[in-house]
């Protein structure tokens, strides 16, 4: 594959294309390139004690000299998370919104990044040059607010990106989705749209923030007791919803856990959170007041293990416990993979006589992607000649692609690309011309791992069937195994079971190392031997393939 | 708590409430006990290198004089699968309706059970006696043929159970759920309900089947190349649906995977499926066809990683491979906790470049359990005294008790019970009145292990950070150390940061060991000592906290 141009634009996806999380995008002319979103995934059931996955920026890196900015479309850490991690290797300016910017800096400082990093506000519809790229940002709705996304100017025509959004005429904060620009660059020509694709398979429009508003109204209206309403700590709409309510109820509000606490603290500051004066408690306030008189916000909602809500349901939170008349409202959908911690969250919530309100029973959620109805909209508002679905899993690129044919961009011209591909568009053609590095970066305790790594692979094997270590010492001058070999394990038989069944595999192994013992001390062929041996020993014994270690000292 | 009388009968369900899997529930009056269903759950990802988890039936080994029957309401997994580890403690007679009897034929032939067990077929509508009870299987429509319900005359009164079902009145074989059956004991008057709460939560009507048999039609006509259809090997009316539309498309069908082979075969000879001639053939000679003339049937539906489906997304299967202009059909949805594995075979289908249909885009399943609408009918047929959710998570369970309030039971007649929880029912009150053991049996190899499992707490922690083996060697004389100590590890840090780090924390320790020569060889002293040393300093170096296993050898 050859490039068209040299003067072609390059459109690089580095993370967030065939897989939900750590969104990231280069755009490359000439000697010139902007990164949209720098952000962080979360970790699945297969990469067990990883705290973190990066993307891979070395494309940036090898070419850190033509990065002219990393900007950011809004605050959620799939797209802001793994700046800590780049900044240092890619120290360039960073534009995001104004809350964003407010969250980052929270970020920064923790990582002593803030004196280092140039942060700025981006501004709605204050075009800003970045070398050969102009960049606008426009406001979107989505589920935080001040999301933006990006109209490009460059060499080949307009590119819009859309960021992650819905078209909701009526949210909270009164910010619509800014069409009027979109209809702008539309009626100009876009040559390029990158638009958000998480749920490219769901037909019709997403509901409005209002639909939610008028649930929790009347939830929180009816219920006889406290209610509890756990979500994202960075949904500052749906705080806002709950603090309305609470207060045309005459109820105080208290907030759990430190992240939702430090989000409102934030957001009420900078005037995102507009509460009446003295509905704000703290929880040892709101738990001493009469219970029909108290709203607790928490942390929880997608089941994590150490957030305010899973504790209260495992009856170990330090203050908060369930009382038969509490209402705990749900108010969000669980992220895919988490679908079973949030059902057992519930299901112990209820055993402690709980009413609780979840999405599958009550609209107390929305999520913040727009449908079917609304791509097509964002399609038809700017005609681009090339289309690429972004942000969302493989077949929802496939099906996102599929709805831009159906509005009209041609087939050739729409491309499902997945990150590291690169394509490049001039301003009449458009062709994926290469792929680069760009693959998962995981970050456990101080270090990170690629995806080779030996050490995932073997807790993958070690939470199978456990480890079993055969020690063997031999004497140092004359080479001669110095009794039974020690065997200890962990995660492979219950101890009662193990006393007798170690006795004889050390005694199979030590008669079978006698047995050979006028070859030449090859530590490799003895390991080898051991394992051989230890392992149809075992199996046979127990129906288990325990990991396997010989050790060998010489003494 | 004591017994209202001891003339109850008393009610016990020994597993799959408040939890999907494992169905089994005792029903005991004086001398009498039966048992509906004897099922398996498989394993979840908190229970690694667990192989299947058994229900806990202590409870009846106990009182094994007394069990007359186990009676099995459907041939599925989770109704039958503990046969085999319950047979050998609780030889009593079985009750199969006849295609479950088939399918259990063969899983005891495997265990070399065939011979001692006493397996009789259930017709419906014959009722047999069973101590203090009479027994009559009446059909229900689920997702496999031949499911019923039970009704059961006790002493105290009737009791219906449901089984697993839906209200369906267009099934595949024309056999609809036994409404007349259930609409005579409901006028005679029904004690005890026990109902199926699959799918409490989910409004209105669960579609019939014949809406799947409309839509793979259509996408079998459609198709311009091979159609491969993953399924439930089980799920005997959709393999019909599928022969049936191929049939009418001049298409030839086979089978892979052993279970959808072995059951396909098994269904042909007992009458369940109805084949054309020459329609069915090997999956060799299917590849041969031109590719607008196959369809073949896979399992794999929900992701497991050794199944055709999931070789073929992987490009691992021996025989079949994906072709651009091949379609595959996913009749299935993903059981609750497999929404990842199955995304990803979706996903790894369509980058080889098929057009998938699943779920979310096309009606190509339905599933086996009643909504709503189908659980008030069942309430309102029977019109039961006292009820109790069967099947199902907690919320579920809730959430169809409440449905039966609204039927018009009362809230003090229906209980939201529990495995192990008792219920004693006599002709004019019911309540609880005890719980009795009744946990998770982990089948780990050839041995079983239960709750409190040290084995799987190790597991979960090996899989956190890995394992760090340290062993210090002693002169068996003098108890002095014998150099310093020799380190290996497992999933804790890649190699070639071991060497280094290793060698530094065996300094340390060996300096510490030195430093405190003077004491008594206190081993348990010097074990606690190793493991704080060697956590302290790996923690500090790594940011990992691997589990720490000192070995003291003397030699």
């Amino acid at each position: 594959m050859t490039a068209l141009t040299d003067r072609a634009l390059r459109v690089i996806p580095l993370g967030g294309l065939g897989e939900i999380g750590k969104n990231m995008m280069a755009l490359e002319h000439g000697d010139d390139i902007i990164v949209v979103d720098c952000g962080v995934q979360f970790p699945e059931e297969d990469m067990p004690g990883v705290d973190l996955v990066l993307p891979d920026i070395s494309y940036l890196v090898e070419r850190k000299d033509k990065v002219r900015a990393i900007l950011i479309t809004h605050g959620h850490e799939d797209h802001t998370g793994a700046l800590p991690y780049v900044l240092p290797q890619l120290n360039v300016p960073v534009y995001a919104p104004r809350l964003a910017h407010g969250l980052i800096s929270v970020k920064l400082r923790e990582y002593r990044l803030h004196k280092s990093t140039d942060l700025k506000v981006a501004e709605p519809n204050s075009p800003v040059k970045l070398g050969a790229f102009e960049v606008e940002f426009f406001r979107v709705c989505h589920s935080i607010p001040d999301a933006m996304g990006l109209a490009i100017r460059t060499p080949v025509g307009v590119v819009i990106h859309t960021g992650d959004f819905k078209i909701d005429h009526t949210p909270v904060d009164g910010k619509t989705t800014d069409l009027a620009t979109l209809a702008r660059y539309g009626s100009e020509g876009v040559s390029l749209l990158l638009s958000d694709s998480t749920y490219a398979e769901v037909e019709g429009y997403t509901p409005s923030e209002r639909v939610v508003g008028r649930s929790l109204d009347r939830a929180i209206g009816e219920a006889p007791g406290r209610v509890l309403v756990a979500s994202f700590a960075s949904l500052i709409s749906r705080i806002q919803q709950v603090i309305d309510a609470a207060a045309r109820h005459g109820r105080n509000v208290a907030f759990a856990g430190r992240s939702m606490q430090d989000n409102v603290t934030m957001a009420i500051e900078m005037g995102y959170i507009k509460a009446p004066a003295d509905v704000i408690v703290n929880v040892q306030r709101a738990l001493e007041l009469p219970r029909n008189q108290a709203v607790i916000m928490t942390t929880g909602s997608q089941g994590e293990p150490t957030s305010a809500l899973v504790r209260i349901a495992n009856k170990a939170h330090r203050q908060i416990e369930i009382l038969p008349d509490d209402t705990v409202i749900i108010s969000a959908t669980p992220i895919p993979g988490n679908e079973k911690v949030v059902s057992r969250t519930i299901n112990n919530l209820m055993r402690q006589g709980a009413r609780v309100l979840y999405d599958r029973v009550a609209t107390v959620h929305v999520h913040g992607h727009g449908s079917r109805e609304e791509l097509k909209l964002m399609l038809d508002l700017t005609r681009p000649k090339f289309f690429v679905p972004v942000h969302g899993e493989y077949r929802g690129l496939v099906a996102h692609a599929a709805l831009a044919r159906d509005t009209g961009v041609e087939a050739s011209n729409t491309f499902v690309l997945e990150d590291g591909d690169v394509l490049e568009v001039t301003g009449t053609d458009a062709q994926v011309v290469d792929h680069v590095e760009a693959g998962h970066i995981y970050v456990d305790g101080l270090s990170t791992m690629d995806i080779e790594s030996v050490v995932l692979r073997d807790r993958r094997l070690l939470s199978r069937d456990g480890i079993v270590v055969i020690i063997l010492s031999f004497d140092k001058a004359t080479g001669e195994p110095l009794g039974e070999p020690a065997v200890v394990s962990s995660g492979f038989v219950e101890n009662d079971e193990a006393g007798e069944l170690f006795e004889r595999v050390s005694a199979a192994i030590f008669d079978s190392l006698n047995h050979g013992r006028n070859q030449p001390t090859d530590w490799s062929y003895i390991n080898t031997k051991v394992k051989e041996i230890a392992g149809d020993f075992l199996y046979k014994e127990t129906g288990r393939r325990p990991m396997i270690v010989p050790v060998t000292l010489e003494v």
